[in-house]
């Protein structure tokens, strides 16, 4: 009965409908070969062609809360053999439905998890019954009563492979509509099958309709690993001693130099939204907090396009107090990285495998400890690979997809950190390099080729800040409380500011940041 | 040698500077009575007056991390008798400095731990040192080689009262400007003193400093609290089986009726600030997430100028399918507040204390399982104590308070959960109740007398959200996308929005939601 192996894309409409009553109809006519134990369908109606099952099914009143039933409902996930021929209670979505004569399969969907369900005209089982089994619309929410049954042979096509559920009683607890804007097999189809082309769903009908988009095993995988890189970051820094706080969103003057800054109507007045939480971070340092982070929206009114940038992003941003040497922060960060990619290694292989189905790519590698290169080894190394570019010129983003390439071929890893940065590239709170003027103690760190951190140390005199301000054109009165909060004592310091969706992007091999953001803004999407 | 417990506030200025200088030289004319062991000063200068300690002091460079050097350095709350005797480095602030004859005291201050240093002029140590350490001024950052010797009598008012460190070698890291905005030890008053009126600082004057005022013991203490209100927050949630999720802030359309909400020029459209992940966490109930929680900021355009109101803060948000009623949402809710009570009770006692310190409160009581109480029921305790109110008039501010009393004084707990608002209070997503219409199937939460979490099962049902929405004059086009949500079949949920800052305040029984928010935004304040 492993029907579901080969069910069709079938689209539940009312055309559907009709051609299910058709079959049934077609089916009482012509005497079928039995198809299973049970399948006495002469038996179905009552004396006055009554549907004997008419308590055992039909749709559900809304649920409000009126009553708590003592029912338990059994997760599909923990649908196994060992539950073999018990009957339970089961609410999942019907994935597909498929009528066939006088029986109608589904497979039912829990998340990541999925089992094939099975009815037909039998002695408990009516006519009326399977029809309106048939009738269900894809995406429905029901409660099925059924018996746990081994199946052989095995259900391929399922999660739950050695079992499949026989139907008592079926319920629509939540109908979805006949017409659905997508399916949920087209959108987890992998692009690059190789059994030629098939129906796949474009990035905007996705977005479009991202609640259904969003039910695809593949994001259910994407968005549990999304999860899993916010918590690795933040209890590893617990585990190193740092604090979490949290900083203001809407600043009175855009702090960075005025561009790319979305500008928000305030009372009477203008205010603007924070590219990053950047100054706030230092004056928590500055007030002597000595080692935090931060995890929250930043925001860039940047009118780009591309397959990695968003107008609206989440900011892992940390921050830290060291004694001697910034190399402290660039080490702390390194090790950071390490434990959530073990993490991710460890913990979300499953989540990895599912997003590798759809989404096929190179298995992600890293060194411990991190790779670090400075800015002039990774100038070199482009150069010999027929790059050309000035000592201090910025790398542009084939150039570091090209570095990406060139370092995992000669060292072996996917993640490292880019130190050293000219000095020209970088904004104007970046410590100078104390040997080479023309350089800073800024970092940036790569996964796959592409920027997911940028970093440096911060300048933590007020003096020399300010110098740095007037070199960049920035005029004082709009950062004056930052630069004052350098003037009452203040430790050195640096830090970083992580990408959440461009890590999972890179870290995946995922092609665009809109995979990695449950519900994305870019200049042109505001909705859903 | 605890001279630190009558320290005088004497602020480090120029003038207390050249008082520190005449003082010392009244000392070399006077025979002092000697101060402690190696007070020989007539040995302090060499042949030709030539300073002896000249290589022992003075300011360093701006650490630009030219050298990573192979030193340890001590922190203070490591600082006890088992290090007796030994010499060792510690970086730390001068908290309070003070120039007696020959002699200097510092406190030195790490977050919340202190410590004592002490130097005199003798064998090593110049006059010329002597006068340069009295002339630090307060809150600079110093790095100091020194002795840990036993303290008898005990240092009361440092936290480190067993030893102090004599100093051997003392270094500028970072100087503080001479005049201090506010001073940290006015800022750590309590302003219920019994010994009568003392200088204190008054809130604005803290938050336009907020850098020095979040350097107090107190402080600190609050902000590591809020911390681990959020951890406590996800981490019982992750357990319960929830995923965190990440939402926009910036949205295309005033979601919840257009009231209070700040508009944002998005390229050439507009847009505005969310008020809540209230649609978007109900959205990933709809993506089959079944249990999601979200912490980010919110924004809300009130012209509210009270000590519970904030334009921006941080919305601890959690959103769960149920099965049958939505009282599995509450309970929910109320284990994981018990869990956080729990949490803050067995690991965060030493801040609690700190606080309370400056701030007392009555110790927060609470109970396992959480109080539920119907509002019919609160009606009828708020009107036995003689408040006049209609069945289903919304509660006033002073209303909650009155009935967080009463509730304490009849089930001793300061947390309780009030069941079944009128419906007509409540926003149109609201599941009415379906044994009483002018009801509803909603909650809030309270600490203290005061809400801090406003919650509901959700309409789940398309045709019964628009009814609603028409209802409450909502324009529909403006939550189409919402709206959509439902039609693909969903699960029935519920969930709730906790404020951040409100918790942190009330738990700690504060008196003002700006003592919890690290930089806070009010209609009147947008720095720092």
């Amino acid at each position: 009965m492993s029907d579901a192996q080969n069910a069709e894309n079938q689209q539940p409409s009312k055309k559907a409908q009709k051609k299910a009553e058709k079959a049934a109809k077609k089916a009482e006519l012509i005497q079928e070969k039995k198809q299973a134990a049970g399948d006495n369908a002469a038996a179905t109606d009552g004396p006055d062609g009554e549907d004997i099952s008419k308590d055992l099914y039909g749709k559900l009143p809304l649920i409000q809360s009126t009553s708590k039933p003592d029912r338990t409902l059994t997760k599909l996930k923990d649908l196994g053999v060992a539950l073999a021929d018990q009957s339970l209670w089961v609410r999942a979505r019907v994935q597909t439905s498929r009528a066939k004569g006088k029986q109608c399969f589904f497979v039912l969907r829990q998340q990541q998890f999925t089992v094939q369900a099975y009815l037909a005209v039998g002695e408990k089982i009516s006519k009326q019954m399977v029809k309106f089994a048939a009738g269900i619309s894809k995406e429905s929410i029901v409660d099925i009563k059924g018996i746990v049954k081994k199946a052989d042979p095995k259900i391929e096509s399922c999660s739950q492979q050695d079992v499949e559920v026989h139907v008592e009683e079926l319920y629509v607890v939540s109908a979805a509509e006949p017409q659905l804007p997508l399916l949920i097999e087209d959108a987890m189809r992998s692009e690059n099958a190789e059994d030629g082309p098939q129906i796949t769903v474009n990035q905007d009908t996705r977005l479009n309709n991202r609640v259904l988009d969003l039910r695809t095993t593949t994001n259910q995988a994407v968005f549990r690993l999304e999860a899993g890189v916010c918590k690795l970051f933040r209890d590893t820094l617990d585990k190193f001693g740092f604090v979490e706080i949290h900083t203001p969103k809407i600043i009175s003057a855009a702090s960075e130099g005025g561009a790319n800054v979305f500008a928000v109507s305030y009372f009477k007045n203008s205010a603007y939204l924070a590219q990053s939480p950047q100054f706030y971070k230092q004056m928590a340092i500055a007030s002597d907090f000595n080692r935090v982070y931060t995890v929250g929206s930043v925001f860039r009114a940047e009118d780009s396009n591309t397959h990695r940038h968003l107008t609206e992003f989440i900011g892992l941003d940390l921050e830290m107090a060291f004694n001697y040497h910034y190399h402290e922060v660039t080490d702390t960060i390194g090790n950071l990285f390490v434990e959530i990619f073990k993490g991710l290694r460890d913990h979300y292989a499953d989540e990895i495998a599912t997003v590798n189905q759809q989404y096929p790519a190179e298995p992600f590698k890293f060194l411990e400890p991190s790779l670090r290169l400075e800015y002039r080894e990774a100038v070199q190394l482009l150069r010999e690979n027929g790059v050309e570019m000035g000592d201090e010129d910025d790398l542009s983003t084939p150039s570091e997809k090209l570095l990406g390439k060139l370092v995992r071929a000669k060292y072996d890893t996917d993640f490292f950190i880019l130190d050293k940065y000219p000095l020209a590239v970088r904004p104007f709170y970046t410590m100078p390099d104390p040997n080479n003027p023309r350089y800073s103690n800024s970092y940036d760190m790569f996964i796959r080729g592409e920027e997911i951190l940028s970093g440096a140390q911060r300048i933590h005199d007020p003096e020399l800040l300010v110098e740095r301000s007037k070199h960049h054109g920035i005029k004082l009165d709009t950062i004056q409380s930052y630069i004052d909060a350098f003037k009452f004592g203040c430790f050195p310091h640096g830090g970083g500011g992580i990408g959440m969706e461009r890590v999972v992007m890179l870290y995946l091999g995922l092609d665009n940041i809109r995979k990695t953001s449950m519900f994305p803004r870019d200049p042109k999407r505001l909705t859903p």
